[in-house]
């Protein structure tokens, strides 16, 4: 039952679904319980009061889908929003665009702003659509925090400040589907309305729960929201909150105790620690690719992103056969490049529960994979960009000083 | 991390979420993957492959959505049919009601045809509807086939026969959630259109997988159909068939390998002998039951459900005591009754991955909790009824004679 | 790589090794750990320290040998021991024949004090012999608490007083393998010297440590006791406890933490109420095999096993086939009659993390056997006798009132 | 339940306790079962026909003893001597060592032949021990074939071939447990009479099983050997080998299962194919810790050790300080300097299922390491120089080309 069976770990480095910590497979590890019972509901309890805390929301109301981030992408709009309203949209790479397509299906006004990809989020352009518009036709900004197929991060803080500028209501809606639990999101502070992951990502779960989170004005935004909606529909929810049993239908029993090591884990460490671990690995992982002679996808350093890379080859090689060779000869699971870069840039994730010595062990491979496609990388080089970094900036581990 | 810890197993009977066998704990029990890798793409040609065969179909698109059965319902409806369809659905449990109310929250036209909870879908007037209805308005019959909330169910070959007799085009749209796997399913020979069923059911995984199957005649309707959907757009699955990567976004890799170990351990026991076990449980229950002098739910033995047993309580007991009780005092996990037989039945869920001797541990529980509660029951006396028939029906088991 | 698959749980109730619970399976699901970092031994030491509470020991030193009973008995003999000594021994079944027979091939002096297989230790014959010993040439005093091939549980609070009484300075050796957890043990009240017991016993985990305790004059034996020993000595174990490093070689890292889990599930329950459960569990059988027209291979009361049943068949009928049918068509695992007792009993094992429900499916199970081998008994009389006593002496699960 | 909680995967370089792949871990990851039903002997006999192939033999036959290493020296002992032999025993570092503490303590008369630590076997003194011993007082010869605590292997053919120029009829007795299934080892070819290894070393397994193989001139050998023996007697396997039930005692079900696991995943790469990935990853190692300017603690390369690297340190730094600052700063768990280099070495274990990346990972590492401790190590160097050679000499992984 095990395909392509190769010696030793997998080295997983696509930007999800990432590495699973053994205490979190163990949580797993276990049979089906009645999710009617006493015991469910009260766990539940504790996952909706804990999981604010990764959205850095006291006033949010969280709900964990049964889905991916796909239908969390859903369940944010179809709650909040109606057919034909207007919505700003930034296209920057491919889940944004995936994003787009999606609210343009479920008959939105897509107000398109597109950049390069390798650039992030066009605000300038949101600042003028915000001052031309004093008749609030936009009902919601939606926005990727961190595009994971060009690894660039969007400006959060700005979109609340250009909202707030021109004292604009639209919601504000966030993917933070590869961010939340690695990159520094802070839901209240920036004011967004819904703010959305997945569990396959920074949780470092298997696939499976979509996490939304909703402050009150988009809880009340659902009021008149007439988009269509009924497995996604957060009322539902909600009914369900307020009898204390939390279920409109059934949960993975797993990914709910999953879930609770996860948070417990993260609690542990701490999530301003994680974050700056985050942080720490991906400034690695661009010396390394600096010291390769390579270039960020990224094309600003505001824009880098904190849990994926995204390394342009150069054009003799065909960034596909990085991945392929990857897999087929170093057993090192690496990021393909998505359809406008197909082909061009390959992709180091760099999230979830990870370390520095699996990083750098990712980026001695990388290094072999370069040089096996012709490309006359100095072995060493990124590892040793990388590590006279880490071995200044690391840590010791808390719990073993 | 575990609540409410009592001694020895847990003795599931809710009708799902179900016990989970040991190989498929196992098979699940892994990291995560790179779904782009060709491993993925290779077991899931396998899954789609094999999972027909539960639905005993050759000629339906099996689409395994990351979601639960309440998913799948909006999958088979919003794929195939337009707002404003008139759907013809039998509202007889709780299931089917909710079925019914999404249905109505799509915006579908939805004629319900109601008998009394314990009752059949009324097929009679189903005939009469589509007697009248020359002009073909009626666009799909939407029906379950097993109410697991009164357990009774309905007969599908029946509802075909009907639909042949009158050559009406509608649509044949099964909910097989506590069906298929345990119960005759047929869905080539019954022309069903589309049947759909969840993971943690008869398949005997952890939720997550709402799997759907499709005729031809429902892809084609696809084309037509005008409800809003995106996650549950089959035409995004049929995209990443045809290239043969199989995924729009991330599935559950546990999952899958999860599956694969339960069709596995299906196929081992043979399809035939598996829906022969569950009616050798559903007859020893029943024998049970009437031992001791409590009435079943469903009103006549051509609807008695192999895979779930309402059970009748005296006017004088509250049969969510029932429940409360085997949890607190028996780990043993009944099903409540839900909705308009709150309080009146409670139900033994027999259906998945179960033996006999597990079956009659539940028997001698519920003989207990009901003298507990103040029944007369003469202890051993279900059990000894159940065990007559066992003794006389049971096969050794293939594997070991 | 699963041989003989058969549908649903395996039924359990061989006397060893037992079931194991999902918070051990848990525990031990985890990849090896360096032995000799910090973690291990400041585990070791909680579990050294815990572990005294299952021997009712303060004052005792214990010893996790990765090792089995047969082992563990090794340890206790060879390292208070020497070649030439007298033991008093008492053959009562298969397991103390066993431990007879490596006392003589250790080269000791047994002097073998044999009942009838059913009967107890016969303690009037050790009182006669310490009242002649008045030289004291016996050195220790060997004693199967609870002998698993008969279900017989010896009197040791009896042996002690015989001990005091005739203040003979023999050591007390007790091989606690089906009792310690299980059943009422007190090392320290009872003065033994060396107990000990195997983990697939009543602790639950598998297979795999010997876990033996020493009192300090069994500890003070080791300096003048001759017999070889080196992978079994407890000196090399007490060495590395004074460093803090615990280990003279590699343990198990999985057995430990399963450990940990296993006393921190029985702690939670309360060892009294372990003990208790045990005491019930095996009334119930006890009151089964009655109702079934059986007689209990252990021929009087107080010696009655709480953790282990042989039942006697009638005459025309082959135990050893009621074991092979269990297995061949119930899924159910029974303990087959060894040695003098082959062919003529059977064993119900009802010890570890184990509940009333699944003794009980257990005892239908059984029903249904007799009655396949021929045996014309009434189906539903031992559970209706079993349940009879169940229903009126079951507590509540304290987690969940 | 866990302590000393760290992020990301621990990197386990000790040369034992192993990396356990997932697909054992799953296997393992099992409730137990009746060792006495038909299931566990008939896996019991695949796993003895198989395991004579990792030992390269034919005629031998296998034990697999719950026990660890110390257990399977003892069992080799006494199974062939006794007390009073002659055995002939190569002192070279802390194992060999403990063994011939093992063999004074169970009263052989050991003629030890010393080397520096650091250096081989000294076969031209055991030649001229061969040589005088006319009279064959020579009863074995005992070898480590691999010293862990310096990282030699000695050359057993050699030893073979000297046995048979002087015709000498000692038995050949061979710790394997660092060598077996990961260096080239030859029973059958090389004359070896008893050969073992232990279960958590190249086998990646857990801890728990002491691996015998006995020629059929150690199980003549059996017949007159005196030694006490009873838990480690190979008599008492036999017996039950023929029964066909194979066990004198209970073993370890979830080890049995996890053997058969491991034994499939070593067939499936090839036994060859293992034995050159070790070759490999030592090569690279050696090859590191030239680039850093360190010396191998072996002092000859005749000797270099394919599982584990003894690296000297400066005499300015302690080498304890090394691991400790692995484990507590890189989640890096490294091998102590034992005894005589307690404080000169530590040691990197690169055997059992393990990739490259793996290892450069841990390479990435002790450099950081050596610079946080004072060295001046180039960061980078080490890894350009192993991955220079691996980028050259890897295979591309066979089940995915």
């Amino acid at each position: 039952m095990d395909y392509f069976n190769a010696p030793g770990r997998n080295h997983l480095f696509v930007p999800g679904p990432v590495n699973i910590p053994e205490q979190v497979l163990r949580a797993m590890n276990r049979n089906n319980e009645d999710y009617r019972s006493p015991a469910i509901p009260a766990m539940t309890k504790t996952l909706l009061e804990d999981v604010k805390q990764i959205f850095k929301t006291t006033s949010g109301t969280p709900f964990l889908f049964p889905t991916t981030g796909t239908g969390a992408w859903e369940s944010a709009l179809t709650n909040t929003l109606s057919p034909g309203d207007r919505t700003v949209s930034f296209l920057i790479g491919q889940f944004s665009l995936l994003w787009i397509d999606q609210q343009k299906r479920l008959n939105f006004n897509v107000d398109v702003v597109e950049s390069d990809w390798g650039q992030g989020a066009n605000l300038e352009v949101l600042a003028s659509k915000l001052a031309e518009d004093t008749a609030h036709t936009i009902k919601a900004i939606c926005i990727v925090h961190n595009e994971t197929a060009t690894g660039v991060t969007n400006n959060l803080a700005t979109v609340r400040k250009i909202l707030d500028h021109y004292q604009h209501p639209a919601l504000f809606l966030v993917d933070g589907v590869s961010s939340i639990c690695a990159l520094d999101f802070r839901m209240d502070e920036w004011g967004v309305d819904v703010a959305l992951t997945g569990s396959q990502k920074a949780l470092s779960l298997p696939t499976g729960l979509g996490i939304v989170c909703a402050s009150p004005k988009a809880l009340e935004a659902t009021k008149t929201a007439k988009s269509v909606r009924v497995f996604f529909d957060w009322n539902d929810y909600l009914k369900f909150y307020k009898i204390g049993t939390y279920w409109p239908y059934t949960p993975s029993i797993q990914l709910l105790y999953g879930l609770r090591a996860a948070l417990d884990l993260i609690f542990e460490e701490g999530l301003d620690n994680v974050i700056a671990r985050h942080t720490r690995l991906a400034k690695a992982t661009r010396l390394a690719v600096e010291a390769w002679g390579l270039k960020n996808c990224t094309q600003k350093e505001e824009w880098f992103s904190d849990t994926v890379t995204a390394v342009v080859v150069p054009p003799y090689i065909d960034s596909s056969e990085i991945v392929r060779r990857g897999w087929k000869r170093y057993n090192l699971s690496l990021g393909l490049g998505l359809n406008k870069v197909a082909g061009k840039v390959f992709r180091i994730g760099h999230l979830g529960n990870l370390n520095e010595l699996q990083l750098l062990g990712c980026l001695a491979g990388v290094e072999m994979i370069l040089k096996d496609v012709g490309y006359s990388v100095q072995l060493g080089s990124g590892v040793a960009a990388a590590s006279a970094y880490l071995q200044n900036s690391m840590p010791m581990i808390p719990s073993r000083i």
